[in-house]
């Protein structure tokens, strides 16, 4: 029997055990299921042991534990593929908006709905059952497999970088995978191959020393909020061109050839404008909405507060006002010399009527993989026989910090192999992963590791 | 013996009764005052009829009673004076933070501490007692006399303006005099002849029908706070003109005889800019602080709120962004002409990607007396001979909207003689009034009544 026979022949396993997995709820956030955190690395790691590894140790972190497992059966002259994922969830609140019970994981139709199906643990326990599969039929995988599986990538992969940087030899591979991502529909495979980073500031401007009655003193004491204001209007121009000088500056162009590609992703700017909520799209004209939000770098102000913000009017003139500002940022903007750009023109266009305070946030590179890799093209054709039908490439505007982190502490490169969908409800009520994507995405891997070995 | 003498020879048992009158904890704002504020009602009607009034009644409205008096004993050919003042108070909280007991009033030194004591029952009481001295000494106050004090000033005086167009008749007087207000300094006593008034909008402004992920849609979706800030950042050019066409087109010239007029004010610069708690002033250069806060308008951002506001960094490209703006206006704005002006253009100049929500919030109009009438004569001889120095004229940033509405419905202007110190933490803990203020008051009221009926 081949593995991808041994595959098709499971599904109805490969189901019941996902759902012993998404039935513990491990939500990172919240003091109250650390005990369900370690439940969740414990049965994980027996699945692992259970799927061939030769080695799965639930190792702990300042916070929840890493899940490490390993299996170098393959021989000194196969290639290493690190598999990174997550073990835990988003909360489930507002539990009341679920239809069915959020860790009670529940078949409707073809798909599969609970907390992490898709964001994670389904897309985790692809590779996984990927791994079980060669067990059961070729005894070992064809290249040597490590996993990262970590339990705080909701809760903002705080400890993660820490552990990478303390375990460089025991993560040491060729080439990471990671499957936390989607694919453009059920029948159109994309592969991502950029990510943008971020920069992320927090900036409070205080005017008077305590609030005032803006009767008694409007007109001839600067308000902060009208100052903030002003401030940030002045970063951007009408079409949402960054004016802080030298912000562009090492933004790597987009060749026409790229451009040529990124245009083959399918887009429907009718569907688009109605997923967004909005009545029409905005940005830089010379860019395509696509290009816009993956390849080109953004100001956007997250938050904002400052002066009376209950119900009712309170003439208050008052002492201070902020804002959460984050830039996503693109190949080859460096996070801490935007973050630092920025802050310093901040500081010059500060009015001498204000003072300004400003935190710096956790922020992340951006990520580009190239795409006429050895590895890439074993993903490429992964897909293609997967899916049936070949996949495109695309960038992705959010970012998934651990890309850079693999790059610059272990030199490596990811390969994104998402199997979610754009309608999956991550992080919201109702998520769900579509079933023949998780059995397509066992079969995809399948075809990968067969393919890196070919390739590397 | 005349009322003069009286009043200096009663100091004893005027504090004694403005203590009891202090001690009733008669907060508007809160449910649990209810009984207070009856009991502070009847208090105040028993100590009129005490002082000579021939009738006093408590007469409900739909919140807190008004309380009303009337003395007409000098005959048709006097001229008769309305006076008002209120008899709630402002809510203590935080009590911590009072030296001594807000309903318990302490004389430290020279000052009455209590909540009440300047803002308004001292300054109201004032009234009353003046009243007594004619009553004890002459018999009848030299012109007539009715009194309306409300008990929801510190509550936005909601069932105010209708009481008073349902009591046009009952009402109707020559002059009006408001103590509840301040001078400069111990010494320095002043007129109020000028009120700002206000336009209050609150905005909101709807980009996407829901948040969204800016990784995944910023660059290509305008965000509402980006497009709030630089709509507001529009309406005002560095110093504070505003750019809003047809703002100024009703605003009264300053005339270069009444700017010498104000520029006799006393005014210590650092001092005010110490008091402000900023580092320098702010506003059109033109014009000098004073008229700045007070002979010009203003537009102020009161309060603005939008997005992720909680601690820590949110990558959210919200679908919603709200201010608060108010506008101080001068005569002879109108605050509907105003609203709408500013509304008008609030909406053709939101861009295109954003819908927007304008809330019409409550409003008052300016108010300038003129200061050479036969009244605003009596009240600055009055000044003169309570305090023993000329009382210079001044406008207030603030407004009294009853000042208006006794303008608009009853057709008077109003007298605004205050007594108050810049330092009485009015509306903050450890509220004082200063006793040399408080009977010096009652001197310079018996003085103004007697020159009232000289004058008019």
């Amino acid at each position: 029997m081949k593995p991808l026979d041994y595959a098709k022949a499971h599904h109805e396993d490969f189901l019941a055990e996902l759902k012993e997995f998404l039935s513990i709820p491990s939500v990172s956030t919240q003091a109250q299921h650390r005990p369900d955190m370690v439940k969740a690395a414990t049965w994980l790691q027996e699945r692992l042991l259970a799927a061939g590894f030769s080695k799965a140790e639930v190792m702990p972190t300042p916070g929840h534990p890493v899940v490490y497992a390993e299996w170098l059966a393959a021989g000194p002259d196969a290639p290493t593929v690190l598999i990174y994922g997550h073990y835990d969830v988003q909360p489930a609140e507002p539990f009341e908006l679920w239809r069915t019970p959020p860790f009670e994981p529940t078949v409707v139709g073809d798909d599969l709905f609970g907390r992490g199906t898709a964001d994670d643990k389904g897309q985790l326990f692809i590779h996984v059952k990927a791994m079980e599969a060669f067990k059961e039929t070729v005894g070992t995988p064809p290249v040597n497999v490590k996993c990262l599986f970590e339990g705080e990538e909701e809760s903002g992969s705080i400890n993660l970088d820490a552990f990478i940087e303390g375990h460089q030899e025991l993560l040491a591979a060729d080439i990471a995978v990671i499957s936390d991502s989607g694919i453009l529909g059920k029948d159109i495979p994309a592969i991502v191959y950029a990510l943008r980073g971020l920069a992320y500031i927090e900036v409070t401007l205080t005017g008077p020393a305590g609030d005032l009655h803006s009767g008694s003193y409007g007109g001839a004491v600067h308000n902060p909020i009208n100052a903030l204001c002003a401030m940030i209007a002045s970063l951007q121009d009408k079409n949402g061109h960054i004016t802080i000088p030298g912000f562009y500056d090492k933004v790597r162009d987009l060749p026409e050839e790229e451009r040529a590609e990124l245009a083959k992703v399918p887009f429907d700017r009718e569907a688009w404008l109605k997923e967004a909520g909005v009545p029409q799209e905005w940005g830089e004209p010379e860019y395509t909405i696509n290009e816009r939000v993956s390849a080109r770098p953004t100001l956007d102000v997250n938050g904002i507060w400052g002066g009376y913000i209950d119900p009712g009017a309170k003439t208050v003139l008052p002492s201070k006002a902020s804002a959460k500002i984050s830039m996503r940022l693109v190949a080859d903007q460096d996070p801490e010399e935007i973050k630092n750009l920025v802050m310093a023109h901040l500081k010059s266009i500060t009015p001498p009527t204000m003072k300004i305070a400003i935190k710096e946030m956790e922020g992340g590179d951006a990520a580009i993989v190239r795409r006429d890799s050895p590895a890439m093209k074993a993903a490429f054709n992964a897909y293609a026989a997967g899916f049936g039908r070949e996949p495109v490439f695309m960038r992705e505007g959010g970012s998934i910090p651990v890309v850079a982190t693999f790059q610059k502490v272990l030199g490596i490169e990811t390969i994104l192999m998402g199997f979610g969908l754009p309608d999956d409800n991550l992080h919201a009520p109702n998520e769900k992963f579509h079933l023949p994507n998780f059995y397509k995405g066992i079969e995809t891997i399948i075809h990968f590791f067969e393919g890196l070995r070919e390739f590397m």
